[in-house]
């Protein structure tokens, strides 16, 4: 496994290990890593040639009162994962490197970037744009791996692919969760035990809601009232968003529609803060199949 | 020389010109080629293994007033062009092809693309930022070729490939000009006798800026008036702008600046419309080296 820091080593090494049109697997993290970017390093292994794992808490993705500071950072356990999972090359560049001017392009998705944590972090996927077209560029990944814990910035990636015609194949991978369904998240080690175990309400309800929405009589409005009274039972939860959308255009859903006269995928998006520590969750669900 | 018109075609074509690691050159263009466009074809003919020209007349690069459907076109002329510059691949793909959903992306460089044609053409400069993205990733040129009559196009181009670590090198080449000095453009054709007669002034004024802006006591103001007096002894001249910047970097000069006091590489860019025909033109200057 070879650990680099600067572009250019980045664009060396790969040459070196990828040079006679091998495929090249990218896993984009902010590093803290767990069994979930396990998983996407796994099937990266499995898929790809040469695996690239890139490891950069990106500050342009962070709103000005949030949590860039406090982000966790683990490097030698990061690198210790990566190398369990077999991968090539480790990317861990400095601010300084990705950013060596303030930059004066934007990568902007519209539309698809205006609900969820979209109008909770304002800017957060213009940074997300910008460091996953630079990441692309660097690596030029056949396949780029990404967890459906961030659906919306799959849904976002997916659509700068498309639109701007990225020689790349987005693999969306599953949501891993401890046993006891807590979605594996970086920021799960801030939790108290007892938010912690509050914060068992997001998976759990994502599981009743799937059973609720077969409701012949059951509208959006209802159930995400169901949603938002669960949830809502835990005493340290406060809720950004509970939102029921299509999936990945994330159009919204008329409130008073009855899920069972509708059709296609849909994604209950959970944003929920226990404490100081905001967690999301979501699942899709296909809807209208009778 | 092959011709492709869809993605799929081209970047199969690619794929078989180039599968050995041989270095691509990219020339895009909106068609209606000139000995300019032949120029740009002829460097990546001898710095390349593999040329591709692209022809696509880009929607969103024209506003609302601006003459997209009167674009001149001419497929056969310049199919013939490209394969007497011994290129491999011509790229002429449909609006569908290129934009086959409207993209929610967009790709927007700030600050140099505020002023010059970026000021009196809206949104000209994201429909470029797009396109070039697009066709850099279908192509995926080592060199890509623009001519400097474009200048801030050059620059814009320049900060793109910066920010977001495309890995291709952009090559500037100078503007081709007729014998008596007129700057080749699709657009000529258009003038009347008259009228192009008229527009030499453009190419005369910056030949004459070149020792004007010598003079021990020349400032800013006074070169730009002197540049403004000449181009409007033509009747038929309506000035769109006048200025003098750095480059590429595109910031003002202040206008009491004295040229002789200063130092850099600066850009005298004009825009002058000759009836209905709006002409660019412009001229770089080292300053300050006595």
């Amino acid at each position: 496994m070879i650990i680099v820091r600067t572009k250019e080593e980045l664009r060396h090494a790969i040459r070196e290990m990828a040079d006679d049109g091998q495929s090249i697997g990218l896993v984009p993290t902010m590093g803290y890593l767990h069994e979930g970017h396990a998983s996407l390093l796994t099937a990266a292994r499995e898929q790809c040639e040469v695996t690239v794992l890139s490891i950069f808490v990106n500050p342009l993705q962070f709103g000005a009162n949030e949590d860039l500071d406090t982000y966790p950072r683990d490097e030698t356990r990061d690198i210790a994962l990566a190398g369990s999972c077999h991968t090539d090359i480790v990317f861990i560049p400095s601010v300084q490197e990705m950013y060596s001017s303030r930059p004066l392009t934007s990568v902007k998705v519209s539309e698809i970037t205006e609900q969820l944590c979209g109008a909770s972090r304002p800017g957060h996927f213009d940074g997300v744009g910008i460091v996953i077209a630079k990441l692309f560029h660097l690596v030029k990944p056949h396949r780029a791996y990404f967890g459906m814990k961030d659906a919306q910035q799959v849904a976002v990636i997916e659509q700068l692919v498309h639109d701007l015609d990225f020689d790349v194949e987005i693999v969306r991978m599953p949501t891993v969760r401890e046993p006891d369904g807590l979605a594996l998240s970086s920021r799960n080690v801030r939790l108290s035990p007892e938010q912690r175990h509050q914060a068992l309400v997001l998976s759990k309800v994502l599981k009743d809601a799937a059973r609720w929405l077969k409701g012949p009589e059951m509208t959006v409005d209802s159930l995400l009232k169901a949603v938002r009274t669960e949830i809502g039972k835990m005493k340290e939860a406060e809720i950004d968003y509970v939102e029921l959308m299509q999936y990945p255009s994330l159009q919204r859903v008329p409130g008073k529609q009855c899920l069972q006269e509708a059709s296609g995928t849909v994604i209950l998006a959970l944003a929920v803060k226990f404490g100081a520590t905001r967690l999301i969750d979501n699942a899709l669900y296909t809807i209208g199949e009778r």
